[in-house]
């Protein structure tokens, strides 16, 4: 899937060249968006802030041959904003600009502009045409650079109309399709199915920014994206046995103390496209992008079990909490997972109801209005679009829980597997990608190295010791820099590494195969191959990331 | 090290395999052992018990041509008792009676029996010489059938003494040999260094039992061992900045509410000697019975820590919990060692200040008279002869937290290594080895299948979900059988399991190679070899295990 854009951004290596040193010094500060949010008149929400905060990095300005150094600038700017007297356009017609023909169209939170003429000038190359017909927000945040005066201006200076809020999907909606109502997804995010909606982008664009910007951030969705009213919203949790549930409102949710939890949240699914190579398996054809890093804002699980009345002698009695989504299956059933009750009532368990994404409400994708934020567990126990929870003395018994999501030996096939006999995926194991180069790229070898850039992530709270890459099959290990890594300590530790190497290179050598593994703070590491690992649904794809690359002396 | 017992091992398999049916209804209740204790006057304690329990397994005696079937029977037995008017022999004494040349001599209890005349009709073929010159108790332990009264009798047949109730050790002791007050090993202990004392005993004896008897327990020291007399113990708790210490004897220790908990303890350098084939690395040669499981009782930390005034408020402020052993070596220096803070206060976490192993005192190789017990995290951690803890900002500065226990890439050599780079090794990756059949051995092939045995492991708490063999290289996996495993729930899933699997054989095939790896309940896996976790201390040595063996037909 993901190799189907990579054609349009092999080239042009030079100017990327020159946009990756640009863009270097971005890294946790970016983050720093507005967070005034209007409602629209769909019940949804939209970011329309006019303030743009950036900090701390040296800026040089290619076009103007200046030198911003150590910028501390705040700045006040109407880029974006609803301009009187010019054009309204959808979401749904900005997306059909995509190529030279048709005009190159991106949006900048209101604004709608034609950068047709100016894809050749971009100092980051081609890679401006992942925004086409989309939103350039996400690659602002990825790539710091932006976040300048003379960048707004630019930009502004582009400006060909304002952008619709009403919602573009209910414009074109087709009653008889249960997907009808899906959100508008961003043009980056390139599919994996489509209905239901699962997409990946480019762990090129991952492994530039520790938290990943939600438009970017894998979507996995196993039915249609149910389209809740906050107003009414309200989430059930009950304990078995009791006759009351007790029943939370978002206000009220809302109400309660809250925490941000910055976590990784990875599918038990991605990089199943390496182990397919090795002998088909069932399930979505995930690269190495089906993870990403956000900041979530909530309330603690632990806190509204207490109010609905769970006492520490029941969190001995009962084992597992269930949780229920509001996707809804075409037998009416509800998506479903759960995840053992130490986990949400332990304090360093960390498990949130999440109402924020990297601080703006979770998108409808994501889980809009509550998503259940279970840290260092697999994504599919972090139920989004949450509408019950239920103290149990079982697991959940969906589908999902009990026969998909399980990890059965390379010989278990479709004729003798037993789901009853593995154990549902909770915590991950060990896991690490390159995401720069990508596998099949040239690269420019530079003062007799290339740099290689990826991330590296465990379940359960541990935390990455060390990222070792090879590029002689294994006689020569680098130790790579760990760039981006949270301080907290295991088993605390909620989010990825994101990692660098410089790998020496020999002036003769034309092609590279590069390795890499990873080690966690319980010095578990990667399985060397798929061939031992592989099993049926294609899950738990952690053996060591290969690449293959082309060198340009 | 282990090779050396092998080859008078390997005969006799006829005999072995019909000991093997009889033996197969062993596993948690054996641990039935007398709890009565008489101090000897060397300040230790002896088990003096003569109440032989033993129930629920069908015993077929080959002897008498009888079956005991479902036997639920509880004998009074003066089997080991003290004799009047027999000889009385030291341990030392008993211990140089291992050859025909010498007579065969062993121990039960407080007996000593020549058996040089039975140890041709011995059902169990020649694994009796394990026990020459030392005790049978532990593989009575290990091999219920022999808690037989027919079995008592034919022993007490053998008596020729009493076996003296004064420390062996202090009768040849060598005042200035700092090892000279060490105490006796069994023989079937096989040291991988003496002096410091490091031992550990065949992985085919290890996977016999659940529980590992004390005798057999891997024992791992760093320093002579100390004799510490229990009347005058002290414990100091010291949190740091306050001005007064807390001191417990042992008698306050066990006065408290105590709990028991069974767990697994493995040196990081386990299985070291396959990593050592690699290239050399500097640590014990150990085969892959640097391990062991066993109940100890004793007093949760925790609670010791809360009288020691210990506030959940500096909970958070500390972050360290240092453990200082009474052992010394030649500068003064005491043997210490650090864990995190949160594993110490967790209710989850269950550490104890451990006074009993498998019902005894604990043995003093083993940390006499308190060890603390710091289930899921590697031995070095589990401080033995504990006299001090420390509640700390900062983790122990004892040699073996800061430059020993450590892992590094592969590429990393004694010329670059910087400790300081690694963290220290606390909870450990997952691990399996076979036990049975061992390396070399000749197996006979039974209706088309041979029988393999093993453990796995894994650190923090984590089960073991599977076990997988291959005999093909990997193309087809067997599942193995979990025989034995505690019920506990990860993250408090403590012990191993010993499992074993039913490998089929092609009549045609002379010779096997067979691999073994275990998956954990975080789904993590062992490495596939060890050439890409190599490191320069060999420790977590936790590639396949990978096993060479002969057929006969």
């Amino acid at each position: 899937m993901i190799k189907s854009l990579r054609p349009t951004l092999s080239s042009n290596r030079l100017i990327n060249q020159l946009f990756r040193t640009l863009s270097q010094s971005n890294g946790y500060e970016n983050d720093n968006r507005d967070k005034n949010y209007n409602k629209n008149n769909n019940g949804q929400y939209l970011v329309l802030g006019t303030t743009v905060a950036f900090i701390g990095y040296q800026i040089y300005d290619i076009t103007r041959k200046k030198v911003y150094a150590d910028a501390q600038i705040e700045v006040d700017y109407d880029v974006g904003k609803h301009k009187q007297n010019l054009p309204t356009y959808t979401v749904e017609e900005v997306s059909q600009h995509t190529e030279q023909s048709t005009g190159i169209w991106v949006t900048y939170k209101e604004g709608v502009y034609d950068v047709t003429n100016f894809v050749n000038e971009h100092p980051g190359g081609e890679q401006i045409l992942i925004a086409a017909g989309s939103s350039v927000e996400p690659f602002w945040m990825l790539y710091a650079v932006h976040k300048n005066p003379h960048v707004y201006e630019l930009l502004e200076s582009f400006r060909i109309g304002n952008l619709s809020n009403v919602d573009a999907v209910s414009l074109t909606q087709d009653m008889s399709d249960p997907y009808g109502r899906d959100p508008k997804r961003h043009n980056a995010l390139i599919p994996a199915s489509k209905k239901p909606f699962n997409a990946e982008t480019l762990p090129s664009l991952l492994v530039e920014n520790f938290i990943t910007p939600n438009e970017l951030f894998y979507v996995r969705n196993h039915l249609p994206v149910p389209n809740i009213n906050p107003e009414t919203y309200e989430l059930e949790i009950e304990i078995e046995g009791r006759k009351k549930s007790k029943v939370f409102t978002l206000e009220d949710l809302k109400k309660m103390p809250c925490r941000t939890i910055t976590t990784t949240i990875m599918c038990a699914g991605n990089r199943r496209s390496e182990m397919t190579k090795i002998k088909p398996v069932k399930g979505l054809n995930w690269g190495a992008a089906a993870i990403g890093t956000a900041k979530f804002k909530g309330v603690p699980l632990r806190e509204v079990l207490k109010l609905a009345g769970l006492s520490e002698e029941d969190e001995e009695n009962f084992k597992h909490v269930q949780f229920e989504g509001d996707d809804v299956d075409v037998t009416g059933k509800m998506y479903g997972a759960s995840i053992p009750i130490w986990k949400a009532v332990d304090k360093r368990g960390d498990v949130i109801l999440a109402y924020e994404m990297n601080g703006v409400p979770i998108p409808r994708d994501h889980g809009f209005p509550i998503r259940v934020i279970v840290p260092g567990i697999v994504g599919a126990r972090n139920v989004k679009w949450l509408t019950k929870v239920v103290i149990s003395k079982k697991e959940s018994d969906s589908h999902w829980q009990q026969n998909d999501y399980k990890g059965f030996s390379p010989s278990t096939d479709w004729d003798t597997v037993d789901f009853k006999k593995s154990p549902a995926i909770q915590e991950l194991p060990v896991i690490s990608a390159i995401g720069k180069p990508l596998d099949g790229d040239t690269v420019k070898v530079e003062d007799g190295h290339i740099l290689v850039k990826g991330y590296a992530w465990s379940g359960g709270g541990q935390k990455i010791v060390r990222v070792d890459l090879t590029s002689d099959g294994g006689k020569t290990w680098h130790v790579a820099n760990l760039d981006h890594q949270d301080p907290a300590e295991p088993p605390r530790h909620w989010t990825w590494t994101l990692w660098s190497a410089k790998i020496p290179v020999d002036k003769n050598t034309k092609n590279m195969e590069i390795w890499a593994k990873a080690v966690d703070s319980n010095y578990n590491t990667q399985p060397e191959g798929f061939e031992n690992i592989w099993n049926l649904r294609g899950v738990l794809s952690n053996a060591y990331h290969r690449i293959n690359i082309k060198l340009e002396h």
